[in-house]
């Protein structure tokens, strides 16, 4: 995939991510994919990306190192209150900058505590710190501040030049807000790119890599001539599709490439850009004004949880039963006994039931039901592990899917949660 | 987390992870959790964590800096049949050894194409090329095998010495038997442990971690006089406590700061290991023979969800309600539409009704019920955006609880399911 990278910047760009916890394997580091995501989206590329315990010794050797090479070194992690967050006073002792108590930034560390009517510690004071020349990037989802400083020149690189030394938090909730809001704007100030370029993501789900991959092979020398890079990238029950050209009318070329693998892939696509499945059902409900009731059996809550991540999801989404045990499913969804000794409550009759029932319950125009065997045990011969059913209600009809996901759990989970919200999401698209 | 590095072994561990899709963030990086987890778990502690493309300059500049610190350099990816796996040529060049092809090996890969009943492609030849004086480590699931290179001495260290070049595959199901397989023995035989080493982590939920570092710190020099290691780890709601040791008695040692920690901290801890806090809530439903109904309004599933990752939860977890609107909470919990006009939805009053409603309606023992304002939308002065109250009944109380959890609406959902839970989890260590 070398080839890839010819049409981004040449800014030499490192990440380091600072952390005890990450060298013992405690937490997986998901700064690396997101960070490197969003800069290739803005039409750069991370140069090298490195993770290292948060020992004095061990961050300063690892800065210093990245500002022999880069233009732009951004840390992420140990800017909190804890006596192992060290980066603002290690970077600042390195540099020879001074670190000042900013009172502005103590303010705000203040109002966040007034806000959450709990008293301040005083070990959380020393957030407040700035590093002399330091530019403060705003946190408003947390209390330590990023910082971000001009190295002018780097004192560290045998060719001189200017570089930037970014501090980003290490809780993923500041640290996204924080590099839309502060450090993309210094990107695009300190770091014009030389061309144009474009990036647009198509979503898919329902289709494997290797299958999209194949029915995309087509138009691949097409998008060639015409400078246009396809990428995929996968995640559980979705691939998302990237499309990306730079110089003259790159906007447009990838534009034209869009248009062409929708006509290939179709209702596969279910959205653009960063946008959720759960969040485009919702939308679309509210847009057709249309409510939604959903009963769960082996996502026990998992689909509920979903909708409900997505802001003014109230609006749309009435709520709905987890039914784990036959007798639930008897006493709040009036499944019928029978149905269920007949049938077994993982069968397309109990599905269809389950969702006739939380509709009625609940008075929604729409209902989805599920049910299933999430394992590791409750398997069989006919039903094994991974066998789901699902079924979705309106006033008319109520169509049932059956489906095998023979998956860990977790992941059985998530893949059916991503089949049941894109069926709606399917017969929403076809109007009614 | 400064201070747990010591008690590990002394051997400098630097990965290298090689692939240009990690650096555009197309996938994510779960090796380096994987190898760093194998490498804790059995004493040692990995340095540094590197990833760049899978240029030759790349790898080569990478593998070189790291070759001039560290005693063992892992590759991962690059050693595969197409035009971007280059790892073995570029580092086969770097180290001036030739490339011999290796009969054994070419025989492996002829015969793992055999089984497959298809012809061998020319370009997977390449993969039977090693390195002068390299081990070839065995691949049972793939056909590149690993190759380990003894550079003695180390040209690139300064201090000269001996150091290990290992080379593993990329794909996860042929790295991680190879590592058990290979590199495991090539560890303690090379790099054998001086002492005897040995970690314990406790968990907490519901206590900063500021809190909870200000409550431990008056153990803190009798863990240091005893050479007990002290570390951290905060996620959204929690955080561990690790406690390691090395040296004669370790396990001893640790076991003794372990019951210190206890003392001090007290409830504050759910449990231990990699145990997660709705799985120790299961697993005390269960031995207590006690059944669980949740009502959730504002974590809209959360809770449902969270509990039904345990395997077995249905022994224990009945399932529930999701009630969003004021409707929903009278029709299917009983709350008292008189309750909800007077107190509001968001009330002590309304939580109560609820969770005794979901407890008769479902025939539990226990019930949890949740009412709150996850945001962005509907505050008010009174009620600000991470207000929250949830109650928790049995057959003769209701106890309910309120809070603020001023979060985005995902931290909300997440410390609020772990403050429900963790109120249940101490309930029931009250017994009864």
């Amino acid at each position: 995939m070398r080839g890839t990278l010819r049409p981004f910047s040449r800014v030499e760009i490192e990440i380091i991510n600072t952390g005890t916890e990450l060298m013992l394997g405690r937490i997986l580091n998901t700064h690396q994919q997101w960070l490197c995501r969003r800069f290739a989206d803005l039409g750069y590329v991370v140069t090298r990306q490195v993770a290292v315990a948060d020992t004095p010794a061990d961050i300063e050797r690892a800065v210093r190192d990245a500002l022999t090479r880069s233009d732009l070194v951004l840390t992420t992690g140990g800017l909190g209150p804890t006596s192992d967050d060290l980066t603002r006073e290690v970077l600042a002792r390195m540099l020879g900058k001074p670190l000042h108590e900013d009172a502005g930034v103590l303010a705000e560390i203040e109002r966040v505590f007034q806000r959450l009517q709990r008293p301040m510690p005083a070990s959380t004071r020393v957030q407040a710190l700035v590093p002399e020349g330091a530019i403060v990037l705003p946190n408003p989802n947390g209390t330590a501040p990023g910082l971000a400083l001009e190295l002018s020149p780097n004192p560290f690189r045998a060719k001189g030049g200017n570089s930037w030394l970014i501090m980003l938090p290490g809780p993923p909730r500041e640290l996204h807000p924080m590099f839309a809001s502060a450090v993309e704007p210094l990107l695009h100030r300190e770091f014009p790119l030389d061309h144009p370029f474009s990036a647009q993501t198509l979503r898919t789900t329902g289709v494997g890599e290797s299958a999209l991959e194949d029915a995309l092979q087509g138009a691949i020398p097409g998008f060639r001539a015409e400078g246009v890079e396809i990428g995929y990238c996968a995640r559980i029950g979705q691939v998302d599709v990237r499309l990306s050209a730079s110089g003259a009318d790159a906007a447009g070329r990838v534009g034209a490439a869009v248009v062409a693998v929708r006509a290939i892939l179709g209702p596969d696509i279910f959205g653009t850009g960063d946008e959720e499945l759960e969040a485009v059902v919702i939308r679309k409900l509210i847009e057709k004004g249309k409510s939604l009731a959903v009963a769960e059996s082996c996502t026990g809550g998992g689909i509920g949880n979903s909708l409900s991540n997505v802001p003014g999801a109230s609006a749309a989404f009435l709520g709905g039963f987890i039914t784990y045990s036959n007798a639930s499913k008897e006493r709040l969804l009036g499944v019928k006994s029978k149905t269920l000794s007949k049938h077994g409550a993982v069968s397309a009759e109990v599905a269809q039931e389950m969702a006739e029932g939380s509709r009625l319950a609940l008075g929604s125009d729409y209902a989805i039901a599920v049910t299933g065997i999430a394992g590791p045990g409750g398997g069989s011969t006919e039903k094994p592990v991974g066998t789901v059913y699902f079924a979705l209600a309106d006033a008319g009809t109520t169509l049932v899917w059956h489906r095998v996901n023979a998956w860990d759990r977790s992941t059985f989970k998530t893949v059916t949660t991503a089949q049941v919200l894109n069926a709606l999401r399917v017969r929403l698209d076809l109007g009614k």
